[in-house]
């Protein structure tokens, strides 16, 4: 068992998750965006902000960035501006979404002028890597219709595949094209990439550096998560995760918030294929809306959350597992899954962070440092950031 | 046939189908909401599109408000304006989910001084139902929470139950109270009144004149909606439909866009249940987005998709229907329900309208009229009718 | 926190789950029933599995039948058989699914002669009550339909209506109708019984001793349960749960094993309307299959989920969610409930279980017992008891 | 227009469906299996029936066995028997789900013994092949877990993939193996193969005689199943249709019952890829069960569906849908769709058959025929046939 915590310590403390810029600014729902006191009005405070979720929790050294919504001038300064807070840039986050001309689509819309401009964009994604020495491009596309009929589905791949194909050549070596899928909206009829299987698809025809990314909340009702996972990881194009949860649709909320057993059970399929450390190259990611909470809190919440599972996942006794589903041991092999599930893991936490120098209740500790009531009086003019407008 | 012929279009010719104002003004996704030429900047200009569907369709002669998205100094002279144009004023629908004080609820929020605002407005809504002269009041609260704990269900219960007996009883003799449900959204968690059940319950509590308002898109996946249909025609507690569909949630397409069937079916259990006549009392309203396709064309696709649905519910021959479903035979009952459905009933309602001196073909004239390039260029300057901004 | 404990101790050990007869009968899929060794060939070597969950887990001390597959020429030696062996016979459930003559419905068929053998099963079925002494008629009906059009949805309706209330006026005055609902399964296109509104509304207009049980696999995707249990508790008309789970439709998986937080909500809900006690009336009742683990163990492995839920339940801090809750604190009032989910609620189980002379394991002692191979050995011959056939 | 209808009806003439052997013995839910007179006892007697279909539709002119079911001694005297009656052996079912060694698994199963005898079966299949001639192995696999922890998702593929391997270095060249996906049931956690991306990866894998099969009823609620079909056609991966309906789960309803508009849009996709006809190499099954309505005439009614939503799919004006789509108009596109749909066919249809020497009204026929009564008084002892058992 020593030797047990030994190991899982360890793991936990490489465990690197990365945080989203966009989760420090306004959100909301189409009915209503409800202002909240303290939003970061640029890139910079967004930055103070994730770094501050990275201090309290240890774990989350990254923070991704939107385009355009996290554009300046000098992304070597943004860069060196994060390294002092102690946390770096991370994936890009193209937005081909926001523009009027997008109305009907962006790199699969039937005119081919604003096809162009859709790809300008992610071009134009790939040259702010290229500046903040991000590794990965994430693309997730609107791009969709919503009446039948509305356009021609297999033409729509081919603009999708071209689009994809043009920017996957403009990729560095050491660059990667992350894809992601959604089911439905803000399309409602039909979305371009509406599963992992297309995805998949189009990213084995790129070629190596093309992967595919799961967001846990973009999948039809039933869906099994972690078999994608498992399936993904055995064929090689597991790029990444966009955490976060979901009751009913893509409802955003904080991963682990509506169903902590699942996140659990995708855990287990990282930490089963040895896929958790970052050597492994799979990104963690969160890609959420704090619409109604207090938003760092819900961020170093969520964080948590994330540690919790994988610490539970850690947990799983391998060889007991794999010798009762060997022996076809139903009750047996779901006992042992159960049994770390149902271990409290947060004395075992508490313990990492003091040991990592950290508080070891992040959420108190990022109450009791008077970081938000600052910010707040601090953040009074300009206009608070949110999702584009 | 001849009979039957005269029967339904009889019943065709007294059909009345609500449009809604905020449906002419831009709307669309969290994500975006993509601006459109020509949108009206008021109340007044949302009435004169309104009036436009009624023009070339002929079964759409009320309009629906939106409070306080379509608050006026002068009730009076809105519906004198209305009544000029060949319309009249319909239902009052309340809005309790655009102010910042509503973001733990209205009527439901823990804050006894939120849930007196709320109350306040919609007491407002029924004093402009007098000034109107609108019949109905349209209640949907976006009420909910999205986390487990967030808030007490049963204390939000009481909560929803006081206001909607405060309202009530405000109501004047001729005045009805329709009460909306919805799954999810804004709230992800749980909403307070998320499915028919809730509704009928409170409007079982409240009275006569409380009645539950069936929105076509607010159910979860799988949901016989005219099933529905039927026990609250059975129970006396129909008030109304806001008509719209969905493939996926809450989509707000055109109504019969996505299942032509399903709204075909629904019409069969008005017509069966003879609940199709304005003297039954049923409210059948639109309430939809047209976030990419041209708002006022599309009201009339719309208007025309119910006209269509209810036109073949008409066809049935329900005397051979009784029959089949009496004898048992499954093949044959499914027979006589599906040989309305394939009936093309187009022809007959080109015929209709020009009996009514109407275009048979109301999109084409609509097209041909000239109207959306006169507001188009007529409509510059000020700001666009939307939600909520 | 010594007191809590005590508390939470006491409220444990006066739990009371129900298993059911058929639990330890071969039950499959459409597509095959796979046979288990050792399964019981009448009703009292079913009472006997049933009597063997209970003296491992000491909270399931009645067992549910089901009739026609328990009827018994004498209901007095069958229970008079269960109390020797420590159980009591519990709720008595009908079936009107499984004759030939109701393969187009049984209460809502539109034979009056089929709708009258169905309501003389269910006459025969109180009869039973008389004899076994048991307090609860659990109504689940199959009745529905496959084909739009096939029958009258009104007319099924009044079917429905006039069979329960004739069911109804033959009940004793300590006797109780439990209505369940079901979203589909056997019937595809409509039951006639879909959803806690239809069930609570005929319970309504029946009296005081009709009410509701939730079959937790028995709803459309996305629907939350504990809403439905915390309106029901508020409304009074909760008479108990069929529990099992689900992760797609109605899996009939053991309870808890899908989405153990789900369960946790749900008995959050019973806590804090004080309805877990037995005098409160709420009937805990597992209703599964397993088609392919163990019986025995199974049934054990549930009761000590539904345990495991409860002790969590039991431990929210009720005065600090309440405090949160009222201020508006949404994060702090999910740790809260998150608090009492995270704890490991197993050392606690094992020393109750001590304290009332049972084995702290359960599942280990029924292993080591030996009695799965004795009845393996002893059911040799006969026919299994299955579902039905 | 003449020009049109004679394309149209050349295209329908051409069209072939094929019945299923298994559609005209008794089926039924998990719950009862309702027996009916005249259902046939062997394989021959099923393609009797099968034949029969034929005479009256003239577009179903093969029949699908399933393997054990469809077991003979001789199968060309079966082929023989079948082409005497106008019909000639299609595809082959392979069924690995009624053994009793396949209760956790066929060719996934843990047991290396098992995913033997499951390989001897597909093999076997193949072997039945090679004396029917026939083009098609259909494989779909109840394989899955029930439980977390049940057994090792990626070990699962890994032994999916040996076993598919095997099967198809088995195949003569003009034969194909197609490979079916299925979200859940009797596999209630996860399945090996949950959609069309998992049976498309490995098709991939295997080269260009596998391709993936659609199951109409086998997806989430909410999947576009034409983008699945226009995906794969666009990938040369599309092999067949196993078409039924469904309003839940896996309904296995007629195909066209519940959502004839998807049926359209469907067969749209096939028609604009021009891929209906048989030259294009796309099987068009019926895969369903009629467990309450007589199913003869049932697989005739699903015949007209689906003959009924190819005219309409055929009907739709493809130049004025491509410039309606490339100028963006998203009501004219979708206008152009719901011309075609809206139009009745079934004169037009009526006319083909009578061009063919058929009845005009193929249900009419076959009810007037007298086959029905004739079988009934025929089949009289013996076993019917049914699933599996």
């Amino acid at each position: 068992m020593s030797e047990t915590r030994a190991r899982v310590l360890a793991a936990l403390r490489e465990q690197r998750i990365e945080t989203a810029s966009w989760a420090f600014g306004n959100s909301g729902t189409r009915f209503k965006v409800f202002a909240q006191e303290g939003v970061p009005r640029n890139p910079y405070e967004k930055i103070a902000d994730a770094a501050t979720v990275h201090r309290f929790t240890g774990v989350a050294p990254t923070v991704a960035l939107h385009i355009p919504w996290d554009k300046v001038d000098d992304y070597a300064d943004l860069a060196a501006y994060a390294k002092e807070r102690g946390v770096a840039l991370g994936a890009i986050n193209a937005n081909v979404f926001q523009d009027d001309d997008f109305k009907l689509g962006s790199v699969t819309h039937p005119s081919p002028a604003v096809r162009a401009k859709a790809l300008a964009h992610l071009v134009e994604c790939v040259d702010i890597m290229d500046a903040t020495g991000s590794r990965d491009l994430k693309l997730w596309f609107s791009d969709g219709t919503n009446y039948p009929g509305q356009d021609n589905v297999r033409a729509r791949q081919d603009r999708l595949a071209s689009a994809l194909s043009a920017v996957y050549d403009r990729l560095g070596d050491q660059q990667r094209m992350l894809l992601e899928y959604k089911l439905f909206e803000p399309a409602f009829y039909m979305t371009d990439v509406p599963d992992w299987g297309t995805a998949y698809a189009h990213c084995l025809s790129l070629g190596d550096r093309a992967q595919v990314v799961i967001d846990t909340g973009h999948h039809a009702p039933g869906t099994n998560i972690e078999f994608i996972v498992a399936f993904l990881l055995r064929a090689g194009k597991l790029g990444g995760f966009d955490f976060n949860s979901r009751f009913y649709a893509d409802d955003d909320l904080m991963v682990g918030a509506a169903d902590p057993f699942q996140l659990f059970r995708i855990m287990c399929e990282i930490v089963s294929a040895d896929a958790l450390a970052p050597a492994a190259g799979i990104a963690f990611m969160l890609d959420q809306c704090h619409n109604i909470e207090p938003k760092i809190q819900a961020v170093i919440r969520s964080v948590l959350n994330v540690q919790e599972a994988t610490a539970k996942a850690l947990l799983v006794d391998a060889a007991a597992l794999d010798a009762a589903q060997r022996a076809g041991d139903v009750l047996e092999a779901n006992e042992v899954l159960m049994d770390a599930y149902q271990t409290d893991v947060r004395p075992m936490l508490r313990e990492l962070r003091a040991d990592m120098g950290l508080d070891p209740d992040p959420v108190g500790a990022f109450k009791r440092s008077g970081y938000l009531e600052s910010v707040t009086s601090a953040r009074v003019g300009g206009s608070a950031a949110g999702w584009g407008a």
